[in-house]
């Protein structure tokens, strides 16, 4: 008996998907809360969607989770139920390496479950909404009662297809030395791009950093928050999951670099001479 | 007593309209859970909701069903309240096409009023947001168990103004034969583009077809999900309403085909040489 | 204790931040009913999320109201809890201005506290998320019965920073004589363009008004609803708020004059002679 479900797709909200996903669920268990995290993640995404899920896992409440980037839906590819923290989580979706780093975030799964039962499906003329026909009425079961046992076959918890997690690695700059290859894991409305990286590991690189975007250079100071950031300037803020991202102040660091989601950027340790420099790279050119 | 709504507007969700609506039935009706179908629908396109609404009805819950896509807010245009499937169902909203289809697939109107009792409307400055003054209240006094002879003046049901339902014909073409003169009535999220045919109107022209899209002829296979459409190709899905959509594999068919929505294309039977061919026009040219 | 929390921020949808900032306030205070005002507030934009709260405060149901568009989250500025309406709701946020309408247009400000009490927040590796860390709990433990006293230092209610509203002033125009310098204060998703004026600022005028836009000078009259305006005229509504709106029938008015918010548009009286043009800069160049 489960009384939330939160909700996580590439569905958007332009279209009706999402609304009669949770038609489907009201119809089927009236007692539940459905919270959506997000329907914002881009089309096919499952990069992204497992990136945006093991963000929030830690913060979505006791009960199932739904999540839903999967263009492999009505082929062979899986459907499966995730059960973690002794059954106070069940993750619900596509074994597509959508759930793995949530599941893992959760402290691992403890038992999987393929959605083989179609006796619990809806029926229905195609084979595409599988938030419609599969999830949601799988989901509503195991809030009204259902035992996880009856959703289908188990599986062996290792058989899950692991998230892509990208790590950054170590490099060397001919005139910067020792510094890190990092990647854009998110970039945020507000234009912040998240690295996979987290403040511990520049620490041994001082306040100041060098960034590398394509052939600019630039110089960024660690900052705790937005309003720390010279105007116009980059800053390198410890976001709100820990993480380091480049931000400007009420503006768009992603725009101003021309960064998107997957782009990689090195960063190196900054000198004391352009501490306060805000675009190093034009400075250069000039010098040159 | 209802205890449910649900919402589909033309709102969108960037203003506060939506917001509104919904704390208007809070304050009036708190024990009603509210469902967003879509707030998405173009500005002004009663069309598309129209074929929003009549895709969705079947899933949504019984209760209220408030749908406001409403260019003529204000106007002499009609504002409704249609009683369907022995009263478990109410489908309140401007009587300007939007609603009959759905009143249709819902198994009809029962009984229609018209919500000319003004006492049950909030006050307002402007008379141009009907949803919070008009609807919103209209459906939480249904769902505090209020009788819907008092919303207004019983109106015939044979007065509802119909749908706009674009409806295929048959065509023949110099080289291709018989055919079919279809429309594109939803481009989805996802760039899946459905037709106004189902699978069973192209069933005696073979498994694979011919797309005649502007000056471009296509050949496509029909499938059962996109994973089955070779990267790149054009698949013809039959998709989850049953209805037969022109789709790519992790991609766009609608921006791949520059198609909109009420664009026409035609469909004819697929000669067997040209089978697994992605794009029959590019080879025409240079056979031609 | 309360059981409503509405929310309006500038989070978006696309990103987790509204899904997580309800995960938390689910998690601890089931009970409560969340109603999203809006989250389509663009990015940083305080003056447009205080006139958005001002303009929905009316309609939002007892309780809490949290309002987070907070470019100085993680800084010295303050975050505030503001208790209106004997009582009845509380609305909380970043002390920038957000606020200060909606206070205002609910009543006035009662008490004031800071919410320097961090022990009601959630611990968190980084300071850019207090709708998260600082609204969310602080919100659920007022909806759970906890005493706003406690929520930290009480203020001066004089002390909360006012917010940005610009008015309308007289204006003399060589040819149209006396008139009104407006501003357009918001543009909704159909383009309509509400002005700082309400139709009795503009009563001694007459009937139909110039409008006067860059170099355009326009002819409008006042109407009630969008479609008492012609086919491609301009009309100047009643909106539902009581403002003047610089409208179209089922067009953009802003795409159609390229208006932004915070443009200024002149008003004047009208004369006779070009009551239904729809055009005049047109047909004075032509003139000329």
């Amino acid at each position: 008996m489960h009384n939330h479900i939160s909700l996580l797709t590439d569905y958007g909200t332009e279209d009706e998907f999402v609304g009669v996903v949770k038609s489907v669920i009201f119809d089927m268990a009236p007692h539940v809360h459905v919270t959506d995290i997000t329907h914002g993640i881009a089309p096919f995404d499952v990069r992204a969607g497992a990136l945006a899920l093991a963000r929030s896992i830690q913060y979505v409440p006791a009960g199932v989770v739904v999540a839903v980037v999967d263009p492999g839906v009505g082929s062979e590819r899986k459907a499966i139920a995730v059960e973690v923290a002794q059954g106070r989580g069940v993750i619900i979706g596509p074994d597509n390496g959508l759930l793995a780093s949530a599941v893992a975030t959760a402290g691992g799964a403890e038992r999987v479950f393929a959605l083989s039962n179609t006796e619990l499906h809806l029926q229905a003329p195609g084979a595409t909404f599988a938030g419609r026909d599969v999830f949601a009425p799988v989901a509503a079961f195991l809030c009204n009662g259902g035992a996880i046992e009856e959703v289908g076959e188990q599986l062996d918890p290792a058989s899950i297809m692991p998230s892509v997690v990208p790590l950054s690695t170590d490099t060397t700059h001919d005139k910067y030395g020792a510094g890190l290859k990092c990647e854009v894991i998110w970039i945020d409305r507000f234009g912040n791009c998240q690295l996979n990286i987290g403040p511990e590991d520049v620490e041994h690189l001082g306040p100041i950093l060098r960034l590398v975007v394509g052939d600019e250079v630039r110089s960024v100071s660690i900052a705790t928050h937005y309003a720390a950031i010279s105007p116009g300037a980059l800053g390198a803020v410890i976001d709100s999951y820990g993480m380091l991202s480049i931000c400007m102040d009420q503006s768009s660091a992603a725009q101003h670099l021309r960064l998107g989601v997957t782009d990689g950027v090195e960063i190196y340790g900054g000198s004391g001479s352009d501490q306060v420099s805000t675009n190093v790279s034009l400075r250069s050119k000039s010098d040159g």
